[in-house]
């Protein structure tokens, strides 16, 4: 099992951290749409698993681990209760929840991709995967919320590409047979630097050329 | 098989009766966002079943029993030629609907929960896919609505919390092997009372504490 | 297997044609929702494998297709190179994406229903599963682009039927054991030819008897 690059209890105590990180940040959107307590623990639980239950239903991987061990499931009401009392305190220490998101942004992206390889998925369907293990859980906080997803706008620091860099090092790692605690750190601090210099310096993607032949939003036909 | 509280025939009636109140629910949103009748159809059928195919493939019940039973599928396309036809007498009698909305939802989430602990979830995972049983139709019917989910307005008499108590009923029974035909319509009355009566008395759910520190909705940073 | 219509690598073609123009379609939608690069390839992976993904799921075929055949994946990479650079004149033979994407729509909702037979689903289910292939990454894509549905509106032109009706065929063609190879073609060539003539005269479908009784839209309360 490639997936289990650490010791079990640092491995969890890993995935603790991060699911209580991408519970903040989704519990917070719930605070800025003015939902209530329920509304803030469902965009908790969705951010922080969405993208590893995604993840396992496509591999097979069921029921997800998510609905498997407890402490995945309580670790976002852990959250929520952090959130609700506690929301302008949470968000004044904003460039910690950042730094603290890159983190689990890093390793969910190794985890994620060494799952998919462990459950007999090629190269490339890995790197995908484990990149939708990363970025997963945002895209489905934003759809609930009824807003365009983050990761997709052009006018947000990269969030998809410190992912992919994180996901395709593993996967290079895994090809030469050299994926190990040491090397595993060291694609998910790769994935966390980027990630942290893409907010610092705010590196975006390109658009399209030629956008001035584009219509306008909002004018173009749907399908 | 605890899912099977009921004589097959009472539990098939029971279930062809909620799915078929589920589905005007999703038909009258899509008359509210004048969708043509195929938008009405898909609206039924994605809240009638919604809930029910995601607990079966979280749990591994594949093809979800929505997909196994003609009836099922059905089922909601008669809601369909209802609402399309006499829309406007359905919404005259909204209070009956929203009185069989509350027992779908008490029913759903009993069987959700049932079923879940049946393929082998832990107690806390078997609530949570309960409670998604009954209300993950509403959530996907205001999704593809384009729409924020209902289910996570502060500004809506609870629908959320009479699922949860209904489901944490079930599992309460089942740890302590009491769950039968009789304890299982105690839960889903439970839960259906608890509905009928948020909505009586409009009972919400409280917000976020400390709110006015928040940024206003919509200037907020999305991820 | 009735869902291997062609040989092999005629079936792989029509595959990798129908997964380019869905994806071009997504792309598209991108560009005009000005997201980046990134973006443009999230819309045309979602929009060209969206629909197969689903129904893979509901059958239990894991990992689903598109994550086990390399061309798949790439396929609307290539798609979003193409509109990255060149959407201005993508646009411009708007009418030939038009064609190719009801070529696709024939094709997909052929080989889903088929898939769908073949993995032991029943008829009616098989049809909705078709239909579902076929349209379901359209709807993805809107979802993700924060846009009611495409295929749900009342002032666009049929899309939903033409795959209907293709599905309905080959449910009948497996029912009476005469799918082929010719028989299937056509299918997908009636659901084409549908679809060309919904969009050549702007066949619609009807919405709600007596809408001036409805609540206007925006007014109605969403749950």
């Amino acid at each position: 099992m490639t997936s289990q690059l650490f010791e079990p209890g640092v491995q969890e105590t890993l995935d603790l951290v991060g699911i209580f990180v991408f519970a903040l940040s989704g519990g917070l959107l719930a605070v800025r749409k003015n939902l209530d307590i329920f509304g803030i623990a469902v965009l908790a639980e969705v951010t922080a698993l969405g993208g590893g239950v995604f993840r396992d239903l496509i591999i097979g991987a069921v029921p997800p681990a998510a609905f498997q061990n407890m402490g995945y499931f309580l670790d976002p009401l852990a959250a929520t209760l952090v959130v609700f009392f506690l929301h302008p305190e949470v968000q004044r220490i904003n460039r910690t929840v950042q730094l603290l998101d890159a983190a689990g942004l890093g390793l969910f992206c190794v985890a994620g991709t060494a799952k998919a390889h462990d459950y007999g998925l090629g190269v490339v369907a890995s790197v995908a995967l484990g990149m939708a293990t990363a970025v997963g859980g945002g895209v489905a906080r934003d759809l609930l919320a009824n807003e365009l997803p983050s990761l997709l706008r052009w006018d947000r620091a990269l969030y998809a590409v410190p992912a992919l860099v994180g996901s395709a090092i593993v996967a290079g790692l895994i090809t030469v047979h050299h994926l190990t605690a040491v090397t595993g750190t060291f694609a998910a601090l790769s994935a966390f630097v980027l990630r942290m210099l893409a907010l610092r310096y705010d590196w975006r993607a390109p658009r399209a050329w030629h956008r001035g032949s584009a219509s306008p939003e909002g004018e173009g036909d749907g399908g």
